[in-house]
């Protein structure tokens, strides 16, 4: 029997993505030139297809990185000056701050205890804070940070640019990239791809303000903002990119738009549900967020006593689950619930918990 | 019939790597924690691959990038303050110092000619240039730097870190390391690989070169030099990286290792000849680079009349080729010469190019 890969990232591949690459070999896209009429009709498809599916609004861009930590630092590249400031509840979070200190930014953060979320009433920003950064959710903690409190930080801070990691939440939540400037994923989550492949998301703020910073500070090189959006409005990118990534990128995204959002969404609610409450009655686990709506439904995080014995058990099943992220390693579990696992497979899934004592 | 790709890269894939890709999907290797001793053992099978197949001294070390275009921003931010110096003889050692310039670095660039080479005895750097790029062979024009030029260069400038570019030269020519610093190149040229990994050679002299300069500046954040070496030491990568790519990368080494590195260097040579000698008795076809020794076994350039009709003629017969680059696009065409390439898919090229007319 298959492996089933439960783990936060790499993940399961989704469903279709063996026959993707099966296909792709076929066409020869790894061998077709970055600059030709075939790669641009690639691009052009992924990007339209991420910008239904996201629902993107009109004035919304998107650009190809290798990773979401690329990300993290293009934007503190090209979108800050000096002062960031950073929502900070676990270690990624944690991690786009010390990319700020590391670059020598003035940066400050507002921290929550691990699987928590930032009450946004207890945020107030210095006046000369340019980027916000929020995590919706948080991949180590498995906290999620609710829509509502990103609008609510949207309206409290409407003139700074706001930075929200959806790497992996998207797009498994009905978010309205509207509510900030700058979002970002890597495809390994929720869209069950290979890793090697970062989605920039940014807007017609992020371009104005990357084009004031360009008259005095170096943004960068290749992937200097302005020029990975004037190749990308050419269905191109600076450097030869991940062709075969983009590329399967836009065959799954299709996949989930036929599929449909909100089936996406309904799905992931419901498996969701039925993993929280059936773990919730075991004697063996305990939801790590204790608070119920930051309870993320792609990530979701259990304390248990002996998460190897949970993990080897279950790894005699053939179904891979993670360990706790750091320190959290000898007393958590981490589960993905992303748009490739079926209801079926979480339904295996949580049988076999079940039978754990 | 299926295409043959003769294009200058993304290329051909090596002909094994159809099957390698099938074998990492069965083995579930998307879907490995970038964390787990799965990965920890490809990594460090890749890497010690590569150091064998390119004889690498023990001193030497290789990080895993998403490109070579990310090496030179990387290699600017990790090993020089103010002063770098460019040998320029095409758009690709021209873009490295072009990234200087954005990076504000006082870069200066000695030039020759498209399709020429720089004389070793024109070069006099100031004595506070920090590093020499040297760019092994040009993509661009198919100029090829002698290996004695560059071991020339490591004799005059002793002091000052060398960098060379490898891009579409390494495995197929028998480079001696020792003579630079810090090289690179990425998967889709000689290696055949999908692109978006990129291989950054460097030794400790750039790590104590990295480790001054971290006192005073930043240089990045999760590609800083000292953490991906940080993280290579432990078989990983700061981020998630292109696992598949680094796995492929890895089993290709060895079919490499296999063949042997002088069959490889032998083979780049044997094609090579043919295609010169047969295309320069040609009316049709002249080779670009004058100067036989600087001519590339790689990246064979070619002006001819009419290019597009070229290209077409063979993209008939299903055999692709490279128009010539930027504005050479009217007049020359590109032809790689990979360890892909087989005897008998050159040979049959070279039939097609003599029967036209």
């Amino acid at each position: 029997m298959k492996k089933i890969y439960f783990t936060p990232g790499p993940s399961e591949l989704y469903f279709t993505v063996e026959d993707h690459i099966k296909t792709a070999l076929k066409k020869g896209v790894p061998s077709i030139s970055h600059r030709s009429s075939q790669f641009k009709s690639i691009y052009s498809e992924t990007v339209e297809g991420i910008r239904q599916l996201l629902n993107l609004p009109e004035n919304y861009y998107i650009g190809f990185t290798s990773s979401a930590n690329e990300v993290w630092e293009r934007i503190l590249q090209n979108l800050v000056v000096n002062k960031s400031t950073h929502l900070v509840n676990g270690a990624f979070s944690n991690k786009f701050y010390e990319f700020a200190t590391l670059m020598g930014k003035d940066a400050t953060k507002i921290e929550a205890d691990y699987g928590q979320c930032i009450d946004p009433k207890t945020v107030s920003l210095d006046p000369d804070t340019e980027l916000l950064a929020i995590t919706h959710n948080e991949t180590s903690s498995g906290a999620n940070q609710t829509l509502d409190d990103i609008k609510s930080l949207r309206e409290m801070y409407p003139d700074q640019l706001l930075a929200l990691d959806v790497v992996s939440s998207a797009p498994s939540y009905p978010i309205d990239y509207s509510m900030v400037d700058t979002a970002y994923f890597s495809v390994q989550k929720c869209f069950g791809l290979p890793a090697g492949l970062g989605v920039w998301i940014y807007n017609d703020r992020c371009l104005e303000k990357n084009s004031q910073i360009q008259k005095t500070n170096s943004t960068g090189t290749y992937h200097r903002l302005s020029h990975l959006h004037e190749m990308g409005l050419k269905n191109q990118n600076p450097e030869t990119p991940n062709v075969l990534g983009i590329y399967l990128l836009g065959e799954v995204v299709k996949d989930m738009l036929r599929k449909g959002q909100e089936t996406i969404w309904r799905e992931t609610q419901y498996k969701s549900s039925l993993l929280y409450h059936n773990l919730e009655n075991h004697s063996l686990f305990t939801p790590f967020v204790k608070k119920k709506e930051w309870r993320s439904n792609t990530t979701l995080v259990f304390e248990c006593k002996n998460p190897s014995e949970v993990i080897e058990k279950l790894s005699e099943k053939n179904m891979i689950i993670g360990k706790g992220y750091g320190k959290y390693a000898d007393s958590q579990i981490r589960i993905a619930n992303f748009p490739t696992h079926s209801k079926e497979q979480v339904e295996l899934l949580v049988d076999i918990l079940l039978s754990l004592n």
